[in-house]
């Protein structure tokens, strides 16, 4: 043949194939509303009655039929060109629809059994859906096949993005509600594109699904013209294909015509640039706008209002079905016009001719094994961490970078991990700023755009994903994470909350998902909060805030982590523990500026296993006595304040008996019943005695120490400075004197609280205030803090004297 | 003339003008670097030594020459058309530019006298800058003319759009840096043209400042190529304007010429839209792309390393300045560059012929009313409550939907200050679905984009402002308010926490400008979180999240407040209240569902202005003793399950005396000194008894009441019940059974916390246990609540009997 006929291009389905897709479809479409609708009477086969209808109805029908129809095509590219292809399902809400299909395959009754393939299953499946005891209404850890939760719109495609990382084989196909086009986070991730490696990584095919209306409005993209929405998506990157019409047969033919080429477009893209030299270029990868009525084959008018087609086709189209008969007859009309018959055997059985339409074992989207990551993850292989460990040769004094440290620990675990491609660091443009510079000793920073002969640590295959954006950052992650990857999100703290919605979102899939065995567990998701409030003095207010922390802490225990190793050596041991852990999410926050190093290596590890101690090197309490005031820090800049603040009272009032106890897991303040992590009361009653006061200089809002400790005997007593909302471009130290954690204010407190101390140090108060007077002034003129300040270490020797 | 020639439209610059523009540019460049640098000798008059350069040098110069550029050029403009503009800068890092920019057109001088307009001035504001006591590195509340701070990129454009709604005779010309460019919020922010009316609103002209870099990458855009650029700006809507080089003169021209071009068709624009027929349609604004190095006309090389032009540009280009001659002498000559002589008279001031560059009196940016709102801002005109206060009569029984009520008074806001048009209400689509409904009488959803015959609601010059990305609903609410109008932002409770970060930024902008005499109050920022965790029950876990009151909680007292009203009168009184404050941001959590109302408006009012009280009518303690238990409650669904939970104790317990303590106000739980609404210890204890067990249904996680009430005398018997973190699709009642919220719960837990009543009334603990499973049972089987929970209504008259 010369040339191909047209027909192919254009009408690529015969009679034949036409029609058992279009019956594919509607099974799933029929099976979706029957999930909304019916407690019984499954396959109607007696007339519907108000009893066989759910007394509350659950469900948003609106996307649902356009979610079938692209998963019944997808089916069949998978099937014809033998594809791994994994379905995200952006709007989550068309649950139904996902439930529907991963039925229709087999890919439900395999993992829920009692969902079986049958009438009774069929009941069944209805019957659970946004029913209590039942199944959420959204696409969610329970939907097979699923990733991506969908109910906050915004991160379908970044899910996409982070799912075909390193997966060369794999594509996401994804679908994109107009609704959700209008969210920040979506409109960021087309770019994308950029950071995608067609030699190494997989590919995207991202489906715009314009069905014109959100809830109760129409859409900004679904209104625009199709010459803007070409402009736009070309100026994306990508090239745009158009599917559009109501008419079933000509959409079916549109959709098998518009998939054939974009497949093609992916392989030759793929084939191109596997074959080729490699190199850096941004390739105009395929995508859809697939424009289909709301609500498509539902009601067209309720009550005389408009319905398919419009928003308020958005949840249930026909409301009143149990009261109101009319309602239920359109209900009826409207389900038997899927011609349940035509699909179903008697025994309520998916023919065997549409059966045969689905791909087969893992090939279906709902058991492919990237939807179920913890099914590939293969465990880490991380290094020994002593092999970085900082040699503390004199404690308090030997200095060192805490981050800098973990970042040769990083870069080993790149190298060692090579083989396997399956950890990667993410991070707003700032791993270099947050000192974990080594990296870019054996890897780059991914870039597919033009790199010029003076950039430096780009490259197409670069395993640092950088990008201004916190939320592609956190996006792409959570993709690669849930696919059975590794990762680490390092990140300035006070911008972290950037995504509190997307943690919060996935923690709430972490709690899910581990109540549901046949989701094997996945990768902790690690974050690296450096760049704190304390040394965000030159960057001013707007960069200075600790508050994720507290944010974290009103997870479920089970799921979250919070570390804030003093120094480097404890830095690494959380590191590397937290890289190591699964289903969990672990916040550790770590300064990269020089600070003294407290703990050797054997000192660090036990001091993070137990995750709080007593520091007996810095206190002076004798034997079996109970000290005058416990000095309890948490974070690394606390833990220097509180420790300086310990030798200003050791130093004017040598007789104060003092007790040092630091923090680095900071779960450990929690009984042992609030928290996996929590220390038993009478091993906190020992560590912080029963009614002693406690001076506790912390990293973040005070308040969340109060909330940790509010059942513990000593409660009362402990007396907590942190971060009060004061700050601005100046000092370091002057970032801590605003805020009265700064060791002049601990130390005053101290005094004050120990009964019967103030008046007689009546003079060492006035000492330390007129300190702090000193350094006002100092800093006004000179613009640093004074040397005896910011030169200030640990003057003790190893036998506990000080030094000169 | 026929013909104007080229040169006009390619070089509308004659040399003189050439060179005056370049010299004021100059000019601004110096005072930049000389803020970033210098602690002395600020005019260059002897040679540079060590000690007149700061011995902390922080600041950012990379983007701030680009900005001080347009600058010129924007006063150019000005001057030429007599145009009201004010500047958003994105690119708050470029804040020595702003400063610099307003030092020179003389509004600095006349806000802060102390920085004068000469030798001594100039040596203060160089002095000044990101030092201790000084002022910030970023543009900020303290910088003149400027709404934004730029420190947590993304929200520029947003801010721009907000600020021009309902200003028709405005122009916002917003700088963009193309590191902002990458984050999601800017990304959608584009779209915001489709919501803004040529004939009522002002402009925007967003300059899309590419300077290529970021702190150590590329940019995405800065490498993309100038014909995706093209479609994406076309595809976003707008017409791009190109200005792209390195040369000086050449920039010149072709910014001025550019600006003669863009700001013709802005004019043209608006002529047509508010001459012809009013109609919607979307405009193609003009939007410009600027090019230029970044770190432009600074040092080239430093230490054999490329700086202009590339990411080193970014911060301070060359760091070594006290210690390195050679790097002194690299800031020397580039400061030298500019030729200060040229520039500054013998006294320091800017040489008069560049002084009359500048517009005059508020035609200045810096001195622009509009980016210090409070100047501008006109109270709301409110309506008395009492018009739409629900007739409870039936204490308990009578239903109604709160925000429906809510809505009434709304709808009639929008009447009142029509005229004025400087309220609006913003929402993610959810304005109906929140059921404040009754807007639409008066007003319509704002939409530019084509209008269909079957839409509902749209209209150009609607007042509710919806879009499905809480970021832009944010972000043009705070623009909005900063120029002095008013507003609401109703939400889903859960996806709030999308704006998190923006929220913070906010109280930040709020907490500095308090703080600043000559920052007049701006109204405050109004959330209406309804469609809380409690009623997500239909939409799943994904929806179900109370945790923003806790990150709003963390901020400073003098700028937050929570209510928690449990009824529609009560929901009344705040939502009045809080739209006449100023310079807070308030947060009304408060249900849509139908709910039994509690309070006569009269007694709403007397319970919201105290904040917290007793509700005699619900309790049944008698006269002076102390009750045995006080049952707490705050939020409208907590409210609901305490008081069935009264009801059961006292139908099962008659002699336990019982307290019902609700609480509207959270700030008022707690003491004095740490919020202004506290209440005294004296009157805590009053309330809550020193001594008796207290049980707290809470709305939210229940840590936030232990954290509030941890100082109070009976803080050791206050047992909180509230969102524990579980959810799924179930029933309403549901919900608060997975989080023991509910009445039966409360009610065991009041017993077992009363010493002794736990062994005499077991037979009643086990009652209520066994209707626990009753529920269970029924809701699996029937999908909703049992009839005797959901129809559960206050079973007292007015008498305190209990009916039938």
């Amino acid at each position: 043949m010369e040339k191909q006929p047209a027909a192919t291009f254009t009408h690529p389905l015969d009679d034949a194939e036409l029609d058992l897709i279009n019956r594919y479809w509607r099974a799933a479409n029929y099976l979706s509303v029957g999930q909304i609708y019916l407690l019984d009477n499954p396959l109607l086969r007696e007339p519907l009655k108000a009893e066989h209808i759910k007394p509350r109805l659950l469900g948003h029908w609106g996307t649902t039929p356009g979610l079938n129809f692209i998963y019944a095509h997808i089916n069949r590219i998978i099937r014809n060109r033998d594809l791994d292809i994994i379905y995200i399902c952006g709007p989550g809400h068309g649950g139904p629809g996902m439930v529907a299909n991963t039925y229709l395959e087999g890919t439900y009754s395999e993992i829920y059994p009692d969902i079986s393939t049958d009438t009774s299953g069929m009941h069944k499946l209805f019957r659970q859906f946004s029913f209590p005891g039942g199944i959420p209404s959204h696409a969610a850890p329970e939907t097979p096949g699923s990733i991506h939760e969908g109910g906050e719109l915004g991160y379908a495609l970044v899910h996409a993005y982070g799912a075909v990382f390193d997966n060369p084989d794999l594509i996401a196909a994804c679908v994109i509600g107009d609704g959700e086009a209008e969210t920040g986070p979506l409109a960021a991730s087309w770019h994308s594109n950029k950071f995608l490696n067609p030699a190494r990584d997989g590919a995207v095919l991202p489906i715009l699904h314009l069905n014109g209306y959100k809830i109760a409005n129409p859409t900004i993209l679904g209104r625009d013209t199709e010459e803007d929405l070409r402009h736009l998506f070309i100026g994306y990157g990508y090239e745009p294909f158009f599917v559009e019409g109501s008419d079933p047969h000509q959409m079916h033919q549109a959709m098998a015509a518009t998939f054939e080429q974009v497949f093609d477009r992916i392989r030759a893209i793929q084939a191109e640039a596997r074959t080729g030299m490699p190199g850096n270029f941004c390739p105009r990868w395929p995508m859809i706008v697939f424009r289909s009525p709301k609500g498509w084959t539902g009601p067209k008018e309720v009550d005389g209002k408009k319905v398919e087609g419009f928003w308020r086709a958005h949840q249930v189209p026909v409301s009143n079905c149990r009261k109101d008969a009319n309602h239920r007859q359109i209900l009826e009309d409207w389900m038997r016009s899927y011609d349940p018959q035509d699909l179903f055997d008697t025994d309520g059985r998916l023919k065997e001719e549409l059966r045969a339409l689905a791909p087969t074992a893992k090939r279906r989207m709902g058991a492919n094994p990237h939807a179920n990551g913890g099914l590939l993850r293969r465990e880490l292989i991380v290094p020994n961490i002593r092999a970085y460990a900082v040699a503390v040769k004199e404690r308090g004094r030997t200095m060192a970078q805490s981050t800098e440290v973990l970042g040769h620990y990083l870069r080993d675990i790149l190298t060692l991990n090579s083989d396997h491609t399956n950890f990667r660091i993410f991070g707003p443009d700032e791993t270099e700023s947050n000192r974990l510079g080594s990296v870019f000793e054996v890897t780059d920073r991914v870039w597919m755009e033009e790199i010029k002969p003076y950039d430096v640590s780009l490259a197409p295959d670069g395993r640092v994903m950088e990008v201004l954006s916190e939320h592609l950052c956190q996006g792409w992650l959570e993709g690669y994470l849930l696919t059975g990857r590794h990762g680490l999100f390092s990140c300035y703290e006070a911008f972290i909350h950037i995504i509190d919605s997307m943690f919060n979102q996935h923690a709430k899939w972490l709690k899910v998902s581990r109540e549901l065995p046949w989701r094997k567990p996945i990768s902790s998701l690690n974050y690296l909060l450096t760049s704190h409030v304390w040394r965000q003095d030159h960057n001013g207010f707007s960069h200075q805030d600790p508050g994720f922390i507290d944010l974290v802490a009103n997870k479920r225990a089970d799921t979250v982590r919070i570390y804030l190793p003093p120094d480097a050596n404890t830095l690494l041991w959380t590191g590397d523990h937290c890289l190591k852990t699964y289903d969990r999410i672990n916040v550790i926050v770590a300064g990269k500026q020089p600070e003294p190093q407290w703990l050797s290596m054997d000192e660090a590890i036990k001091h993070c296993e137990a995750g709080i101690g007593i520091w007996e090197w810095a206190g002076n309490e004798q034997g079996a006595v109970e000290p005058d005031v416990v000095m309890a820090c948490a974070g690394d800049v606390p833990t220097m304040e509180m420790l300086a603040a310990v030798d200003l009272l050791r130093q004017n009032i040598p007789e104060l008996s003092i007790r040092v106890v630091n923090v680095v897991d900071l779960m450990a303040l929690q009984s042992k019943e609030q928290h996996p992590h929590g220390l038993a009361d009478a091993v906190f009653d020992k560590l912080f005695t029963p009614d002693r006061p406690v001076i506790f200089a912390y990293h973040g809002y005070p308040y969340l120490i109060h909330r940790l400790t509010y059942r513990r005997t000593n409660h009362g007593n402990i007396h907590v400075r942190g971060f009060i909302e004061e700050g601005t471009t100046t000092t370091p130290f002057d970032m801590t004197v605003l805020n009265e954690l700064d060791r002049y204010h601990l130390a005053i407190e101290a005094i004050e609280r120990v009964p019967g101390l103030r008046e007689k140090a009546m003079n060492v108060i006035k000492l330390f205030r007129d300190k702090l007077e000193e350094h006002g002034r100092y800093i006004r003129q000179y613009g640093e803090d004074m040397p005896e300040i910011s030169n200030w270490k640990w003057p003790y020797d190893s036998n506990g004297y000080r030094l000169s």
